[in-house]
């Protein structure tokens, strides 16, 4: 996740780091040119069909249509997924809480928190598809990673604890309702993980963009000229643009620039479950050039 | 529902499999001979009354909005329908960590976890209305499936496990919870099954859009003259392919290439289950030329 | 409702049953002709003063903000009690499985399942402001539906069996939750039957489509002749189908052929009971010419 | 708030009662004024500068986009408003049944349910800053409406009657739930209450609605010539319309026509709890002239 | 934030206080004069190309499409913020009654209280990022504030004294529930104020407006003449306004004047905490010059 301060207006007009520009531009270029050559050969070469900009009024409502709906979707994807991780946060440092209240032996509660934070950090990995080797080998040990699914194993781990170390009924109701909670919201962000927005809409929105593209200097050219080019360039991107920004907000838990920081959301989890543990508090994470990870 | 990284550029422009194109091409086809023949018509027998763009703006952004609704509407379907999967399947690992807390006899957490199997093929039979053969043997009876609802059957089962076999007030109230929250989330799916959109947008959307691509061409003719078939099918493309989108997502459970992959779903709660149940883990679906059923 | 397949082309262009267009077709009659009326007056007797469709773009960008709020609205409110009810579905259920657990006697369980048929009977009577001779008589007796409140005299009698009959302070609990969840669903369908939509937008949005389809002939006389009257027709069809469309789905409790189909909602409650109450399963409710009640 | 049908064609077009047409009149005709003024100089006086309608276009979108957006939150805050009354409504009735079932002694009851009741007429007063002497005195007493919050203050006393009269953990836990379940829904209501939308909206929404019905003559007088002051009166008329109907909504505790019926709320509220404290039942308020208080 | 009547006439005109006008009047003065310089250049130097305004009703949708998504999510965070700090005025309240019927010792309740108090004085300080000096003595000690994360440590502390003073079973989960609710509306509130909306928006956003604010002159000048200018001062302030309002909305706890009032929040909280803690009642916060902080 790009962390950055309002940018000032150089920033906004140049700015490089966090924009989607460089990733789109051959796109953007390959369609500029195509509208230039298209200019040229009408005005040099032969006459092409020409067309008033009428029937794109529809075509571009029915593109920001598209656009519009998918860039709600993507976003609500993205937003929800830090909710959950939000709600993660507060269930961990809630399950501190409720083990300081209903557990009474220090032994297991410190079992329990750390069972937790290997839960997390396994979550974190499952979401990202990331090698076992980048898992942190204090909470996660190598017969865990080798489990089916390791943030189950984690899960059902905290479980046996509980079952071994709730003194009465209320204790085990509390912390069956907190592994619960976090089993929700684990569920929560794998259906966002595993379930992209439908591909059909990819096929539309793209092939749309491209038409309206290419056809609009038909649209354009009569009344534009040579500035025609310059309209097709902000047009596409415009629009190839935002395909591409909400391709990245619709995998909230991916490593793009503006992935969710899961890495600093586990730091701030240690953090907050450090007191509980007996352990020095960890730093948090810090952006690396506006990048937090 | 068909699991594709990000097409490329080529693949976007021909890619077939889960596009609409195949199914809506008669359609397409139909509307843009028609508007080729008015073209013809016009400029060799008899010319016919012309209008310019504007009354179809109103026009164009009257169907944006239909559609814009009926597309959002039908999303919203297909992603609640996929929400509440995601919680059965938290709900399915909690039953059985529930049980591990709560239950001491470990019969009978097998046979209260094996019931729950069950439920969930049981339930996935009933949303897509599949016939008594495609039930798994191992989890559904001859005689659960004759019962009336045979999703409830299970969950009725399960009630009398929990019953019999709680030892106090604590665990029948944490089990009845659950179940609950299970048939909850059964409820949701069902009402989404049985309740389509209101049929009379159904009728609203295809009549406008129909009236928009046939009256259209003598609104471009003027300016487009042979562009107009192509501005035709582009329109129709995009109209009627979102239709036909919506259409498909708004049956979130139907066995289409746009369906939820319940198949996977309840694979992945066997999987979930299988150490609950001292059972060898089975292995994930897999999709199948990009289709997950 | 209507219960109908996707339908083929040609029902889709004369489907009656379902449409809006018999109820709506003598104002969009009317509309036209006084379209047709300013044509011919405008070429045969004196020229109207003509403007281009300029001034309506913003117009018709005003009417379907109006629309497009208000077909939300409508469908959400449409939505919503489709979920209420959902959710009573599921509460029922679950009330009769709660009962299993919690209520050791046979004939106690017998009479709270017997009240809640009573209680949901009762708030579908209340809900569509049906005479007492509608009522099921096995359900509801004379004196049930002399209470100020029949659903809540109902719950009342509910309470005063689980205060008699539940046998520890878990059951009371469980039971009570129950009675609660169900009490907060019968209120939220309540607020949709007894709130409409603030009675102002309406005024807002027919005086805004009467005007609009009575002026836009100046518009279109210019360019469109005599398919003034077409377009006229079309878009009158358009605002004034939407706005009745929405007008039926603002009340989703209605008997119209868009309501919610509670008749068919109330028989799935009694077969779901059916076995906890040891009675014969009573069949399905089919819909009648495509519609359920 | 107005109860009325879904009103005849006629009542639609003249209907004073509910409409804001009386309100906003001056403001209509002042613009529509202006505009009949530029035409007559324009015409006779002064050749003003013309445009056509285009930049305008983009102007109605925008003034659409604030409009659209201040609308839907308006409506949103009206909604939510009677969501929390009906939730109020809901938990009213599930605080009397939970006092049927926790607590044993019939005077404790009528205790707590008195003191309820005094909630919900001080929440209303609260809401609408009514005077002390508007407070029902069967209900609420001199002192109570002198404290520094008189409905914290009932839920307080409701309170002491709990920790007093609750005969186990089981009621004290019911009974505590339920009234932070009714505190919450008053924190929301006070929540809107005293929180409106952002001051800078209503700057920014007026100002471009004044703006732009003072420009849109230099684009109309072209084309529409002495139609001109009648399109503008008619998109004044939609444009201050919407922003007057969203004030009203905005605070939906207001006495307005389209304020929420409070009243008659906190009457539906009697009647249900009357049962309950043994006391004849009171007639439900009925709407005056179509306005409900 | 401001409190200020439905503001008049000539306020509405003229205000300044709370308009967004003085932020970016340099701004919108800067792409005036951009566009004067155009058509001077245009009427006087040099024949600009010039092009009608179609190409600029796409770019429009497009700008439209992007603010008013990004009014909707600064809007959305700006009114989650305030229902999470409504909610932590409930659960406050809640907390001190679940203290009246839980715990039995007085001085117990007093500790728990103050703590709380802390813990929303901490919170207030973390979302503002406020240095120590500016902490409430008599609620938050020099100790606490040098904690890694004070809020924590402070609902660490009314945990140990739950913990300790809690008598029974029942209580421990009454009380502990109480603290996780508190700290899921915490996490909420620091997942507003630690996630911006993603940086790309704001990159897209600001270039595509100063891109459309500095070419739409050629599509005007045409037509509008010396009324160009005029145009372009309006759409900035429209669009540059949006952006900037949206900006202080999206960071809802900021010390801006649309920032929510989390001083007149914690004094709200203290009102009604002061009862239980036997103190005297202070004084609400009023609004300073129409601003409350």
């Amino acid at each position: 996740m790009i962390i950055r301060d309002k940018p000032g207006l150089l920033q906004l007009l140049f700015s490089v780091r966090g924009s989607v520009l460089p990733k789109i531009l051959p796109r953007v270029a390959f369609v500029t040119a195509f509208a230039a050559g298209l200019v040229w050969v009408d005005l040099n070469v032969l006459r092409l069909p020409h067309t008033n900009a009428a029937p794109f009024a529809v075509f571009g409502i029915a593109l920001s249509l598209f656009l519009g709906f998918r860039n709600n979707a993507a976003h609500d994807r993205w937003w929800e997924g830090r909710k959950l991780w939000g709600k993660l946060i507060a269930d961990m440092r809630s399950l501190a809480r409720d083990a300081e209240i209903f557990v009474p032996d220090r032994a297991d509660r410190h079992r329990l928190l750390t069972l937790a934070l290997g839960f997390i950090h396994a979550h974190r990995l499952n979401l990202r598809q990331l090698p076992s080797r980048a898992a942190p080998a204090n909470w996660l040990s190598e017969g865990d990673l080798k489990t089916p699914h390791p943030p189950c194993t984690k899960l059902n781990q905290m479980t046996e604890v509980v079952a071994a170390a709730a003194p009465d009924g209320f204790a085990r109701r509390a912390l069956a309702e907190r592994i619960g909670s976090i089993a929700l919201a684990q569920a929560g962000c794998e259906r966002i993980a595993t379930t992209p927005l439908p591909y059909v809409y990819s096929l539309l929105i793209f092939r749309t963009t491209y038409l309206y593209c290419g056809l609009i200097p038909f649209g354009l050219m009569d009344t534009a000229g040579w500035l025609t080019p310059v309209f097709v360039a902000i047009m596409a991107y415009i629009f190839i643009g935002l395909a591409e920004v909400t391709e990245e907000l619709a995998h909230p838990f991916g490593e793009t620039v503006n992935g969710l920081p899961l890495d600093a959301m586990c730091r701030t989890i240690e953090i907050s479950l450090a007191p509980h543990l007996d352990m020095p508090t960890p730093a948090p994470l810090k952006a690396d050039r506006f990048y937090l990870s």
